[in-house]
């Protein structure tokens, strides 16, 4: 984006992020998708009345992104670029407090015996367990040499770490031997910047290891994907909008934190989502609602599901509409088949509906995306497009 | 493009290019756009016998061009990296000698009280008092230290002036203050080399305000987007080819000018067009032919206006391609859709009338663009592609 063309004014973007929500012809269910079968009458009379179609391509052709370049990508931002480490993305996810400087790590148990790592998942032990654990652990080592210690546990054998202090690099190795019957491995920094930071990741994992020498399973923790909350320019600069995301699920609303999104907190359901639509309408330009249900029934491989999750948003497009933004988009951050079972490369469904008067005339979903005007782009290019259709970019050259 | 691949015959090619001709469904109209509803019975048939349709995007994805980029990019220069200034595209508009050294700014008459600019437009005069003072200028100041000094008045307050001397830099910010009721600004040079260019513009503005004491309106000028004639790759060297342009409008023939296309002057209708490029063709590989009808329909928001441009041009079809070029491109340098009443950022609708044998077997309109076997490529990717259709580009590798 060349930002001498950010126009400034008060026309409202508004973001409807089905997470996950991309998906393939289903040989089980007539070879149709869940965007196809769904009853969506509100989304699918908006998109044939004022809805131009097309397709998104997260990173690039044949690449399955995650959550961080999914969503980066979608924000204008390029994510090859940039990046949101693995262990910011769970702290995220946790829905602990990044704060800038802060070293976040993902880790779980794991059973040591002799020095070697038998089973890196400690047995998979309850999350009650974990949560027990985790609560030792907070209370025996709240700070090493100055740095402070923040431990939240996950579900099963997992929990996150953040190390708040000074000084601290992420360039350290994983302290994980990636296969069991390995003996257990220390973090190595990746330069003299990061000496520090290993030393105390390394007495955090020995202090642990003594703290714990009387549990059966979990008696080790392991630590990886050391990140620390990355300098990305911040979106409302970057356009010139005041945004803000309303997320049920912690790592969305982290996310968009760590773009300097306002983020608003603690929304339970989707009645409360658009509650915390409405009444900040006037006081932001872009709104970035993020669903998740879509991505969960396509994780377990569930059609009906899926069906239902997107039945279930339909209901929320006519308040949404009526509060009369300049653009309205409805896509994905990726696509989660059903026969997949997980996160995919293929190009997400797109739907614009805008002010401009045209429209494909077509219901949104995959296929009609195929032919659709806007045609298959990359997901770092619709923001330029939303902001071309918020008449929000001035003319380039004369 | 790469050098080393072009060829050196005679097969010709033909841009006809419609200016703005780009549109979007239009809900006045049933949907259609003008290229759709217009009958072009000429067109329509050479596209289903011998065409290939796509879309091209003029500058990037939601980026809405300028004339520059838009015609720099036809013809395959990058409009990120080459830039035709303001200043130069008005002189060329208003057909001024522009040389090179020359420095180009676009200028109008303001109000001035008590150094205060009250009114940028001067009350937007008529142009014969803008013709009437643009002379009283000219005779009372033909040059400033050595400066030669080259004025010609524009439409209403609007005129454009051309500096002719030696070290004269565009290095200059605008001398406007770019909104009324703040002080007069005179322009300052952004860099050393600037100095003496910014000495001779200021110079100007004084001599003319001392001049125009008298005017009750326009007693001031306003200069801004100084700019030289671009140093640009001449287009024949790069394609192997001799070009002649053929414009009704000035500012078409200057940007062709710019990019050492020969310029054939004076060509008042299509009829002394075609009379133009039937006496030319046996000289010339490259013709380019431009139409601007169909973008001042779309500027003033009226469809029927720019569906009679359309059918207008048809009938010009026949004798055209009676020549029997190796390749007739029909597109616009951009779109500029009847509802937005402007440039946009819509691909623009692409016709290639080839002699391969293939064809994509329809009439030539947005929606069928859309699906068109060239796909939607970027506007400087099309002149790669006409030149291999007209056998002008070697194989690349073994």
């Amino acid at each position: 984006m060349r930002h001498e063309l950010i126009l400034n004014n008060d026309n409202k973007l508004i973001f409807l992020i089905l997470d996950g929500v991309g998906d393939i012809p289903n040989p089980q269910f007539s070879y149709t998708t869940p965007l196809e079968a769904a009853k969506k009458p509100n989304i699918d009379s908006l998109a044939r009345e004022k809805g131009i179609l097309g397709r998104i391509i997260p990173v690039d052709i044949g690449i399955t992104p995650g959550s961080g370049p999914g969503h980066l990508s979608l924000f204008g931002y390029d994510p090859l670029e940039h990046e949101i480490g693995r262990g910011v993305l769970e702290v995220l996810g946790l829905n602990m407090d990044l704060q800038d400087g802060d070293l976040a790590a993902r880790a779980n148990f794991c059973t040591i015996r002799d020095n070697i790592v038998v089973d890196r998942r400690a047995g998979r032990i309850p999350t009650e367990e974990t949560v027990r654990i985790c609560e030792k652990i907070s209370s025996a080592i709240p700070e090493i040499e100055g740095v402070k210690l923040l431990i939240k546990p996950g579900k099963s054998h997992r929990f996150a770490v953040i190390f708040r202090g000074k000084n601290l690099s992420e360039h350290l190795t994983d302290a994980d031997p990636h296969k069991d019957h390995l003996p257990v491995v220390f973090s190595e920094p990746k330069d003299d910047k990061a000496i520090f930071a290993s030393h105390i990741v390394n007495t955090f994992i020995e202090k642990v290891a003594v703290l714990l020498k009387g549990e059966k399973a979990a008696n080790g923790v392991l630590l990886r994907g050391f990140s620390a909350k990355p300098a990305i320019p911040s979106f409302s600069d970057n356009y010139g909008m005041k945004a803000l995301a309303i997320a049920t699920y912690p790592m969305y609303r982290g996310i968009a934190k760590v773009l300097g999104m306002d983020v608003k907190d603690e929304t339970k359901d989707y009645q409360e989502m658009l509650k915390a639509l409405r009444d900040n309408y006037d006081s932001y330009q872009f709104f970035f609602l993020h669903i998740k249900e879509t991505d969960l029934a396509g994780e377990d491989g569930n059609f009906p599901q899926k069906v239902a999750a997107i039945e279930t948003v339909d209901p929320m497009i006519p308040e949404i509409y009526s509060l009369n933004p300049q653009v309205l988009v409805i896509t994905g951050d990726h696509s989660t088949p059903c026969p997949m079972k997980g996160h995919s490369w293929h190009p997400v469904p797109l739907l614009l509906v805008t002010k401009t008067g045209e429209r494909d005339g077509m219901a949104f979903h995959e296929k009609n995306c195929v032919t659709g005007s806007i045609g298959t782009i990359y997901s770092k290019q619709l923001m330029p497009l939303v902001l071309a259709h918020g008449l929000r970019l001035d003319k380039y050259g004369a």
